[in-house]
């Protein structure tokens, strides 16, 4: 098999999973518990924490675990919203923050949403042109989850503090890819997910900058500072900082191999005669590579390809029970004719040039 | 180490474990996505639910999978809330219940809460009482956390039914410990959490009847019918799945074991001359013995249990971060000179007989 989703999901990092293992298994203790069993776990997962924040510019007190970057996104957005105020965010953001938007329409709070440009940037003339006194919350994500457009978090988020308003961005796909300084670009909320940088599935934090005022999203026992309760996962939390501290020490080298195995792709389809676009800006996350073919389906695509053992996605990778155009290829307008035969090849770390190879002939006989 | 805090955490079953393993390290496919290393993991998500189901005796599609109890909580009563209608609940709820009530009266949601008897139950009759037309959702835990009272939950779901509300039960402590038939009971939500059961922690689930008028808690893709968003964490449902088939076999032969060892620690203590009370009902949680003794400390007593190496609780499991006497314990009438010094004791599958001549022994030794 060649995996190629990592903006779906990344292989589990071995030494994260060594890392749970002993809290899993032996060190089960409630974290929240004063015997020495529980304060065991407790300071493992101030460990993690502290890792977690060093990671991104941020002090351990801003780190809120959560169960999955939706969720945290679903906690930034619901939190932001103040009856009478109005939230800005873009059209292409991923489903957790557009459906949470959903629902407070329907509860009587105002949504804009700004455009993007062809390869799916939020210009922040556009956000200035949107934003008012009345805006509570902006939240823009950093990187695009199907095109890989990274956005101007710092300037946008300036705009955002221009207008008194509080700057969230669903950082999912970048954080452990790109380097990421909450306190330089002056964030206020920052959403991330383990499972999209080697860590364990079911567990993700929120980064609240100190200072803002926070209301609980899961109510109940005095866990995380009586900001998210729930019995503390712990393994799952020292898996994450594992791995978000293993990816961070290389994201250049990472950077570098990704680079190198996009260039040899996009060579190797260009030596073909496919008729194809690649979508997004030069200003992408290192391995997304979102592909048009002219008059195909990536339907199709996909399930070829999945014969030949190679794991791709099409249109939105966390939605894709529902097959129709992607909100993001319609946004960024992508011809008809090229939009249907959309695909998502995201590479990861462990991705070799073989594979890319194997990849690339892969598409050109399925596509030629 | 003796371990008698199973109703704060219990130890992960070595058999959830290890079929957790395999979708740690080899089977990471996303779930939703469509080719065939996503397929595997999904049977395995869909095997998961359809164990779960089997074992409450409802259908799979009435599994949600969500983080943990507390998550589950959560969305049934926020989902249960209606501006303008009623939420009826008890005084001993877990926080989760409680801190989910708050924040819906803050917004305008009536809350009442129902007394209890002096054994921690609570009447029919008391809900009879405070229910009216005005009523959306009656919640009353399945059996308390601290003192183990177990609730006449079909009683208590006839009546809110017969005022048009809809019913909950906090079951956390319960489900794997007690025969738990959500159809014999005609419930029509019910929380439950893996890590109470053997199963890891960070996840847990929301049984809703089909036909409830369902609303998302967490927005987001497609997941789970559409109900709650977020990348499956199928490991850690595969392992739940394994826990609780296992232990749901095993409750009979799991309550006598832990109905003996209740008997022999009760006998230990008796032939002391400690004055203490019991408290909480004869129909009660196996394994769970809440005690009161007379002018002592609870934390003095758990750190003195601690130094000897055995895990107890004072107060709530789930909130001891907070130092004072506990809502249950206030709600239930234990004197004065009896609260400050109460502990709990629940014991799991795991203990032995001579684990409880030892704790019997310690605590005799500390409060002589």
């Amino acid at each position: 098999m060649i995996y190629a989703d990592n903006a779906a999901t990344t292989e589990l990092d071995i030494d994260a999973f060594e890392a749970m293992r002993p809290f899993l298994l032996q060190q089960y203790g409630n974290a929240s518990q004063p015997y020495s069993f529980g304060t065991e776990s407790k300071k493992a997962l101030r460990n993690a924490r502290q890792i977690i924040a060093r990671c991104i510019g941020a002090d351990p007190e801003e780190i809120f675990f959560t169960s999955c970057g939706t969720e945290s996104d679903n906690w930034a957005i619901k939190m932001g919203a103040i009856l009478g105020k109005r939230i800005v965010t873009s059209v292409i953001e991923h489903h957790a923050i557009l459906n949470s938007c959903a629902t407070l329409e329907k509860q009587g709070i105002a949504v804009s949403y700004i455009p993007v440009d062809d390869v799916g940037e939020v210009l922040p003339g556009e956000l200035e042109k949107v934003i008012g006194v009345d805006t509570s919350l902006v939240s823009v994500m950093f990187a695009n989850n199907e095109i890989g457009t990274v956005q101007s978090v710092k300037e946008l988020a300036a705009i955002a503090h221009q207008h008194g308003a509080l700057f969230h961005t669903d950082a999912v796909q970048v954080v452990g890819h790109i380097d990421v300084n909450v306190h330089e670009l002056d964030v206020d909320m920052l959403s991330a997910s383990a499972h999209k940088f080697n860590g364990p599935k079911g567990i993700g934090f929120l980064y609240i900058k100190k200072g803002t005022e926070i209301s609980a999203f899961i109510d109940g026992g005095s866990q995380e500072a009586g900001r998210r309760a729930g019995t503390e996962n712990v393994a799952s939390a020292v898996a994450m900082a594992v791995a978000l501290e293993k990816n961070c020490a290389n994201i250049s080298a990472n950077k570098k191999h990704l680079d190198e195995l996009d260039d040899l792709l996009i060579k190797r389809l260009n030596e073909s005669d496919l008729d194809y676009r690649r979508n997004g800006g030069r200003n992408h996350i290192p391995g997304n590579i979102n592909l048009s073919f002219n008059g195909k389906e990536g339907e199709m695509i996909l399930h070829r390809m999945d014969l030949k053992g190679i794991c791709i996605s099409t249109g939105s990778a966390c939605d894709s029970v529902k097959i129709q155009t992607s909100h993001v290829i319609k946004a960024i307008g992508v011809p008809d004719e090229y939009a249907a035969g959309t695909i998502r090849i995201s590479l990861g770390r462990d991705n070799t040039f073989e594979e890319v190879v194997a990849i690339a002939d892969a598409l050109v006989s399925i596509l030629k």
